[in-house]
């Protein structure tokens, strides 16, 4: 059995130890939710203020120069390219993710418009993160295409002469399952489509190689394991084979190769700046840089693989500690126990009371988040095909970051949770209140 | 003659003075650039330091629900309508201004494929704002539509039976001339097609009353007279008729009816909220709220008329005291002197220097800026049409922003220019030296 002694003894030995001090991490609080919102760098308070009160407050306007405004997009993409394959001058900082995956998508229909105009399906996975389905949707009834929705197992045969796109998010929102990209992007192109991958709950987390899985076009989030603060900036990547191809249709005046002059008709950028729209929030991109920034100091203890490594530590002690103390108690696991197949969140499934769970741990400074198991009854809709499992298990789930998270931590938030499941604390009417925004 | 002792009476008198000092106003300038990005309100640094330290760094995950990050978007919309002519719960700030015209122009031409499939034309302005340009020409090649750009004498006669929609910019970003928005609305809704209102550089300068013309759609900008930051989110109104008609295909969660339910099929939320799109970047928005709430305390000081009378006063008096003070010096006057057909900017004309005579001037800590005369030089290419005046005047740019530019400041400005004018000091060659960014 593993003991609150070993898990000491395994902090006592992590190199990646001194990056949790980078970081302000609440008194009394066991962060496990870092895939939803990361938590604040210690630098970003210092830096914020000085954008504020320097470089706006004092130097107006002229901060568009004297202090790089125009160029933060592409700075912190130069940033965010080594976590993720991608290399200087690809990545762009800008947007939402939703609006970043509308350009991709766009520019990648065009291609294949092009290209083969007989493929006329998207295919993606049933429970790919809603927002970008939508996004996909509304896309395939402006054009025309079809978005064909499969389980993980049946993307392979979808995958056809008919095929435009292949569009996957990497790490699974739901259960944390990893998809493996290169076998994927290889399958996609195979067939004649190209591969489009969401990195949302990858970049930061584990390592990426967009450039190695030969990807045609990526997104991710800034706030979830970047570290970038509520609702901070997006990004874009394009591979380089593909960026001065096609246009993609928010042309803002970002994107234009010469923004200052002022002409009427519009020219793109070369590289990947066209992918720029209007402008962006400098506040905000201010403090993803300082999450950004945790991972250069990241990269002299050993960078992504470092971090992967311990990410997986966590997660497997995770795993053990709650099959060891919290046996008997109905909980299942929905997350990959292969390493491969793993992302940094681990999934526990519930038939009854995994809202109340989550509560009652939270009440108590265990911070995970609650996922309904089966998303599409949530509107009252009948499934779209009967591929759908009904009834499936509610989901508690908990993110490891493994810049900040100890391996004590995880001990203290499994003994937590064996706590409310013997007391049945979670039982008590205030856990089984739902709000609005959860 | 206008004298500085006249000047200091009129602050004296000024009943508005007392909201300069929500405002940080950098010693020793004289800034003359707000339409491009509005002065710190000095609450911004304490409230974005309580939603970096409190509601980021120890709240997390969980100030979605308590300080209401979610509903942000709405919440900072409802102080935007009233200084739009909108009413509550129909304006979300959110996105930028480029992205959210691609929104209601998409929205827009919907309707009209639905209900005038053989209107094929956008009118708009070809000084408009080059973003808008480059939105409209962008949604015109995917959907087979053409831009029609004309002078903006000649827009009431481009209104024909091609026309779907009439998209302008409030007030021109170079000259500062407004439009007539209701009788160019009525025009376009005469001629059969919608009007589509850019309020970049109207909201928060002049009253606008997008009700009471019947406007159909409108976007602006929260960074330039709303004083919400570099690179603030933008704003987006579309009229309660129709909103619930169109969706527009930036179809994000937050846009969603139940974004928490995570069901795979899109379906849009009623009213405003459909045209929010992906998550939003809060501390951007929470300095954008400060910038609004200064508004709020306008409001009973006598609003937006308080305002307008102002801002034509000290724009009067620019006038006024260039042709007294400055005259023989080769300007000329390119903003309207009509009242109702100026926004809150002065535009001077000079046929040589003027992009040194604005380094000149800001190197004085009068801070305007440059605009190039004819914009389609800039980029080598032949202006599309004959109507382009070739060869016109450059121009400098002076916005005033009545929440906090004085009469004494306007006096100072005109004194500067004098002064750079009589003794030529704008020949010096660091005044020559384009920057890659201005």
């Amino acid at each position: 059995m593993t003991t609150l002694t070993d898990c000491r003894a395994i902090d006592a030995g992590d190199s990646l130890r001194p990056l949790r001090d980078q970081f302000v991490l609440p008194e009394g609080v066991i962060y496990l939710d870092g895939n939803s919102l990361g938590v604040l760098p210690k630098s970003a308070a210092a830096r914020i203020a000085d954008v504020i009160t320097r470089e706006w407050g004092q130097d107006l306007i002229r901060s568009w120069n004297s202090a790089g405004w125009f160029h933060m997009p592409q700075r912190l993409g130069n940033k965010i390219a080594p976590l993720i394959g991608a290399g200087p001058g690809e990545v762009v900082a800008t947007d939402s993710t939703s609006v970043n995956l509308y350009k991709v998508l766009s520019a990648a229909l065009n291609m294949t418009a092009d290209d083969a105009p007989s493929r006329k399906t998207i295919v993606s996975e049933r429970s790919n993160f809603p927002t970008d389905l939508y996004i996909a949707e509304s896309l395939c009834r402006e054009r025309g295409y079809r978005l064909q929705l499969v389980e993980p197992g049946e993307i392979n045969a979808a995958l056809t002469q008919n095929t435009a796109v292949l569009m996957l998010t990497h790490v699974n929102y739901r259960t944390g399952a990893m998809h493996d990209m290169a076998a994927l992007t290889q399958a996609a192109h195979a067939a004649g489509a190209l591969a489009v991958w969401d990195l949302a709950h990858s970049a930061g987390a584990v390592p990426v190689d967009l450039q190695g899985a030969n990807a045609d076009f990526a997104v991710g989030c800034g706030y979830k394991y970047l570290n970038g603060g509520p609702g901070a900036p997006a990004f874009v990547w394009v591979h380089p084979r593909h960026t001065d191809r096609f246009r993609q249709p928010l042309s803002g005046w970002w994107g234009h190769a010469a923004p200052f002059e002022f002409t009427p008709g519009y020219s793109p950028a070369p590289g990947i700046t066209r992918y720029l729209c209007g402008t962006q929030p400098m506040l905000s991109l201010a403090a993803l840089e300082c999450g950004l920034d945790v991972f250069g100091a990241a990269a002299a203890l050993g960078g992504m693989a470092a971090l992967r490594s311990k990410s997986l530590a966590l997660t497997d002690l995770f795993i053990t500690l709650v099959e060891e103390r919290c046996a008997g108690h109905g909980l299942g696991l929905a997350t990959p126990r292969e390493h491969a197949q793993r992302g940094s969140q681990v999934c526990l499934t519930r038939r009854e009371g995994a809202y109340a769970i989550v509560q009652a741990l939270i009440a108590r400074g265990v911070i995970g988040d609650f996922r309904a198991g089966d998303p599409s009854t949530g509107s009252g809709q009948a499934p779209s095909t009967s591929s759908w499992q009904t009834g499936s298990p509610d989901i508690l789930r908990f993110g490891f970051t493994p810049l900040y998270i100890g391996f004590e931590d995880v001990w203290h938030a499994v003994e937590h949770l064996k706590q409310v499941l013997e007391t049945a604390e979670w039982k008590r009417p205030e856990f089984n209140q739902k709000h609005a925004v959860t």
